[in-house]
């Protein structure tokens, strides 16, 4: 495929561009998206009206809205990742080993990048500039529901690399609904070296089943909270509330909360009112609905992502069973305790095999801006290459450069 | 398959197990091959008579041999990797976020790994010492042809992990001749997290295809040392010969000498005598040919691992061409430069695309044991999850712990 060759080749002169060039380049992106917010919104607003006499579910198109204060997001975004250090030709390390040798892991990008992702504009802004900040191409197959917004962001971007002699094929974003598109693109494990599905389950099991590059993602997540006694109430109270309702339709959203027996009676009618109060739906287990009126919850709710404000609610006797019950049914997401017994925390950290793991922190703190990487290109739960939110390090591979003055090994 | 579910077992069990204990597991398989070394080396005397019978090149019968020396090298590893961190559990870097978040990332096991191997029973010392060590489990299917030395050494290693209550199921050496096992293996992508094939290229090729399972791998090492004008004739030869001939079979062999016009009238008659004084056939480029006698390189010549004493010669006008003959024909293995102009061996680092480049040091230094690994479970060239010589940090994943005080996003 001709787009990938131009990846690739661009993805070699990207490779060694200087530092300031590119950080030029993605704040020039987010000047660019301040002046012609207007002309952002309307194309935008084209393309939710397209989604809205389609028939699509008005929450869903609620998604695919850019506006303002997306816009100003996204702006805040490309100036921290303008600031972010710049990986390539760092050393992770650098020692003098007993021979005398010098050695060190040196950054390098991965090279070609593809993403391929659902109906939400801001990721096209937010890939297209770590993948320039840490010198990689990248081919962006967004959702065809906002066609219209990706293709004025592609053109904002692409102009962008031309301004400052980037290699314009550095970035491209594919305006296409045709879906055989992405079955061509899977394929090209020759000019593409790692792909990044993010959307639902059913096209991330379709890119992985597909694909013959190496993929990074994460299926679902059907992320626990772990209430025990030691906790305060209203502490627990609102790490559950904020984990489970701030952004109900994302991955690292809460399902299942977990209480421990001991602390059911106290705990479960003030979940219960709270819940009642923002109209949260809760499907509890046997003893839970001794003690709160719930829905019945069955054994595949607690493999259930529901993505919606909905919660299912178990009693258990104690960390282990936590943990237990969370291997069992978890999907290795983000899980979080919340605890005051020190003892426990630890346990529950070491034990659980999730990507994040937390401790008195809402599952909301999954988030690469929060933990430090600016922002992030995809979450994994893959163990290899990268866990967890990817950041810019994470779209890079290393060499071993090994300096000597004139060393043979048969001395 | 019911040894993958035991191995699956074991990698649970072994993630959590004290450093202390896996460093007491490895120094016992130490002090067991001294003990035992005489009925090792007469088990792999066995292995070494039928494979003579079976009419295997003298050569390769040598590369099957597991004498003393090659005893007391593993030994002397062991005592290396038990002195060696442990990674599990340590934390890349554990900061506090303005929020008052701590956010780090924690070292944990990868799970299961598969290798298979052709006939070099070190390689089942190595991997098994690795594997305890960063609380992995690891199924080990060697070659047939020293069946019998890998018997030996299996129960050495399963009585070691016996006697300090560590699951037998760690470290499972597979001695049968039976190849459909190996392709039931790479199907287990359920049970098995990573595959590390180590042979020919035709063995990993065939694991790569094959699997369901990420495979990190090399497939060959066309390796090549650069040599400048400003370079030392001496320095030069010294470093081409000790990449060249110490170890002819390996990968990371040289098999390409490329020699800047400049120096060529100098250096080329240099490295005809040596060559003939050791038997090193070379097949020179028309250039190359016109100075010294050498044998005549055909293009195929250029992108050939001759794991043999051969060296193709290439004259080339100066260090870009060097990059580029190195991009075109190169393996993306290991590359050196030999120079006295920092400018270029700066350039040289940077452009060549391998996982070890060197400056001013022969090949043979890409070897987990001079960088500082330890030693090494395997060479990647590939660019996801681990690049170069693979040490025990390799073997591990990471989880992102979070540790908070109530906090909650929305505030």
């Amino acid at each position: 495929m001709e787009l990938c060759i131009n990846a690739k080749d661009a993805a070699r002169a990207i490779s060694v561009a200087p530092t300031e060039i590119k950080n030029n380049a993605i704040l020039k992106i987010g000047e660019r998206l301040h002046r012609e917010r207007e002309s952002i919104k309307s194309a935008n607003e084209r393309d939710l009206e397209r989604a809205r006499k389609s028939g699509l579910d008005r929450v869903l198109v609620e998604r695919l809205r850019f506006g303002d204060s997306k816009i100003d997001g996204r702006i805040r975004s490309l100036r921290t990742i303008a600031e972010l250090p710049d990986p390539i030709g760092q050393y992770d390390d650098f020692v003098q080993r007993p021979s005398g040798l010098r050695v060190g892991r040196m950054r390098i990008p991965l090279g070609v990048i593809l993403m391929i992702y659902e109906a939400r504009p801001h990721v096209t802004v937010n890939a297209a500039a770590f993948c320039i900040k840490s010198g990689n191409a990248v081919i962006l197959k967004g959702g065809s529901e906002v066609l219209e917004t990706n293709k004025i962001l592609g053109k904002i971007i692409t102009d962008a690399l031309k301004e400052f002699d980037l290699p314009v094929n550095a970035v491209q974003v594919i305006s296409t609904s045709d879906r055989s598109v992405v079955q061509e693109l899977l394929k090209q494990n020759d000019y593409i070296d790692l792909v990044i599905p993010r959307g639902g389950e059913k096209l991330i099991q379709y890119v992985n089943e597909t694909s013959r590059i190496p993929v990074i993602k994460h299926f679902k997540g059907v992320c626990h909270c772990y209430v025990e006694k030691s906790a305060d109430v209203n502490t627990a109270l609102d790490i559950v509330m904020d984990s489970k309702m701030l952004m109900p339709e994302v991955c690292n959203a809460l399902e299942t909360v977990l209480v421990q027996r001991t602390a059911a009676k106290e705990f479960l009618p003030v979940l219960k009112r709270e819940a009642d109060t923002v109209n949260l739906k809760l499907r509890g287990c046997k003893e839970t609905r001794s003690i709160i009126d719930t829905d019945e919850a069955t054994e595949e709710d607690w493999y259930t992502e529901y993505l919606d404000t909905i919660l299912s609610v178990k009693v258990v006797e104690n960390v282990d069973e936590a943990i237990d019950h969370i291997e069992k049914y978890g999907s290795g997401h983000t899980d979080t305790i919340v605890t005051e017994n020190i003892k426990n925390a630890d346990r529950f950290v070491s034990a659980v095999d999730s990507s994040v793991v937390l401790v008195n922190a809402s599952t909301m703190y999954n988030d690469g801006e929060e933990i430090g990487l600016g922002a992030e290109i995809g979450i994994s739960t893959e163990k290899l290459h990268a866990r967890g939110p990817m950041g810019l390090k994470e779209l890079t591979s290393y060499k071993f450069v090994i300096r000597g003055n004139g060393h043979c090994k048969k001395s």
